[in-house]
């Protein structure tokens, strides 16, 4: 019998954020691969055997689950978010283009989830309402002069940028250099969101104005994700209700409602 | 009692890609507003009364939703893909922005769903899998310059492009003019997706080179998410199956498989 790889994303980490199609796939999975935090979200079923690995060793974890799946397994790769965005998907398809050509003959699934830009964009409101980015600061991939160059002109032409990965011990620094970029660029009034743990019982939303958010940027790790606005981004009062963030769909002129 | 409103995301339009929180703010509705062919998608339920509307009154919508929320209602707005990406969320911030105060005190929800390019990407490997951006072409409400001053940047950054709202009638060389723009700035063998329907029974994903994508760019309608690839975007053939598309996840510089 052909095995298969199912790379499956499992969105923020709230059960009612997993599509159907994900539920459906790990449950039919005779193997899951993973990041141990990502296994331990996925149910337990009889049977089922569980290869948890670091979350350094992406590539080394594409290869085992392949590998097994050419066995004739029916394999699953679990994935934060969701599997194309800066997770696992890459990873796999990295590993088939470099691994035997038995691997290009499986048949490989890609199942998409909720990732952390919509799901803390969600939690505010609309932040994410007109043309945006997304850029991972982790530089261990990709030099760092890139990743500036990115950030600023996103900044310079009125992308609202999501930052991913923004803060690890390697380099501490990297997000504070990110907003030392914005600063010279976008009004100091620009609202920036930084969601953690978005809609688990540990999350964490904070909105502040660009020149107030030192102590935010300080305080980030790797599971905050960072919403930059625009200069055309809108925050709005709320009674009794946090405020909301919005970028408007009208963009680059004023556009008054009903014109 | 007070009324309230959710903003759902109906993802790409398989049933198996509605997050069951979304499933459940459906069922719970009272009333449901939007864009026909979206509230097509939704099982009716007795009782629960509809409010259809043309795709073009996005704000007299939001604000019909709204004035039935404030009288006690529990009203959802429901929405292709993600509703915080081109979508309805930020217009009912909008409306709530310029509205009556009574509604920043209603309870306001938005429900997250898969965005067309995760939908478009997973179908063909991880082709956001390094930086990329969002760009609807849509600009009946921002100047075409500003598009193409965000175009230009994007490619020449190296992000992965995602294009919303390709072609209209009313803008029929749009998506050929941002054509033009990457045809000046990246190489000809740069992989583009282009995904209709993705995961529908009428799907329809094409990938071509840049320089052979004249016809592709000419047959795209609305309904039709482009992924544009970076120098960088890799093409993998298989045996017997369609090719992967993905970007590789280190950037800017040539990195061996584990080293």
């Amino acid at each position: 019998m052909m095995g298969r790889l199912a790379v499956i994303g499992l969105g923020p980490g709230r059960d009612g954020l997993v599509t159907p199609e994900a539920a459906a796939a790990l449950a039919d999975a005779e193997a899951l691969f993973g990041y141990q935090p990502y296994l331990d979200r996925v149910p337990p079923r009889p049977g089922q055997i569980r290869h948890a690995s670091d979350n350094r060793e992406e590539i080394a974890r594409a290869q085992a689950a392949l590998a097994l799946a050419a066995t004739g397994a029916r394999v699953a790769m679990v994935s934060g978010g969701d599997p194309g965005v800066f997770a696992m998907a890459a990873a796999v398809c990295e590993a088939i283009e470099h691994g035997p050509a038995a691997w290009r003959t499986l048949p490989l699934t890609v199942h998409p989830g909720i990732t952390a830009m919509l799901a803390v964009a969600a939690r505010v409101g609309a932040p994410l309402g007109h043309d945006f980015c997304a850029i991972s600061l982790s530089d261990n991939l990709k030099p760092w002069d890139l990743v500036a160059r990115r950030l600023a002109a996103a900044a310079e032409t009125g992308f609202v940028i999501a930052l991913y990965n923004p803060a690890s011990k390697a380099r501490p620094d990297r997000l504070k250099d990110a907003f030392a970029i914005f600063a010279e660029r976008l009004p100091p009034e620009t609202p920036i969101v930084f969601g953690r743990a978005a809609g688990r019982a540990d999350e964490r939303i904070a909105i502040v104005p660009l020149a107030d958010a030192a102590d935010e940027v300080a305080r980030a790790d790797m599971a905050t994700l960072v919403i930059v606005g625009s200069a055309e981004t809108r925050l709005v009062p709320r009674d009794g209700l946090p405020p909301l963030v919005y970028a408007p769909r009208s963009s680059g002129r004023s556009v008054g409602i009903g014109t």
